[in-house]
């Protein structure tokens, strides 16, 4: 199983009565433009960590909020003006009765959203954080490389 | 937001009327032990790589299974006898409408599964992968580090 680095769809090779397509960048923000739950990944302090957070897809990049304090919102602090962390972001839907499902992988740069004006647009999309406590740190992945794709079985 | 490297279980501060608790390996264990759909997350050909797969947690390990010639396949491979990969897989369940949910993230190697023995292990596992095409490439991810949270909302 891989992740395409293609751009437009194209189908797998069917085994098992499964197809797989490789989905484009327009494919991709549609399906996750409901936000939702996704999986934010990066090389942290304990290694690869993987966690998921609620998101919003606002003006094309993903938001979501974290501790100013929290290991997450530590580990996204490079201590260096201007260098931001590269960061992977994961959203897939799947239907394991079925065994389809769709994924989407987002890698880009985290940025801290500290001025007046990146505060006024993290209150502008409306993303909420779920856990406890307060989430007064913003971050802001605008896409470099999109990639995703669906596997469906289309005979079954 | 979070992941706990903490061992016993035990509650965080209360906001939004949510309370998160990490979770022991024991709790982390039971959540995974039926399988399902998880996350491999790895340092990939093309950066920081998060994909879908479908396991088993077979004897305490996760067990999936990828083509020989993917893309996964030969990321996991480091070419170097008895080196092995490290990589990390997280399992989640979300409960959107609640805003409720926990997370578990596993660390450990990625170990090529080719011997005659673990071939066996393999089918009684009984391990089935999504995608189309041959999947003759199993992995077994033997955890070195087990961590969990959950987040809830007693009090709605």
């Amino acid at each position: 199983m891989s992740v395409s680095t293609s751009g437009g769809a194209q189908q797998g090779p069917v085994g098992h009565g499964a197809v797989m397509e490789h989905l484009d960048e327009a494919e991709c923000l549609r399906l996750i433009s409901p936000g939702g739950v996704g999986r934010l990944a990066y090389n942290g302090r304990y290694g690869l960590t993987v966690i998921p957070v609620n998101y919003k897809l606002h003006r094309g990049a993903i938001l979501f909020r974290t501790g100013q304090d929290s290991p997450t919102g530590e580990d996204l602090e490079t201590g260096i003006a201007h260098a931001e962390y590269q960061v992977a972001f994961e959203i897939d839907a799947i239907n394991p009765a079925a065994r389809e499902g769709w994924s989407v992988l987002i890698h880009g740069p985290a940025h801290a959203m500290t001025t007046d004006a990146e505060r006024a647009e993290v209150e502008e999309s409306g993303v909420e954080p779920w856990g406890p406590g307060p989430k007064e740190r913003a971050i802001r992945i605008t896409p470099a490389r999109i990639t995703g794709r669906r596997i469906r079985r289309p005979g079954e």
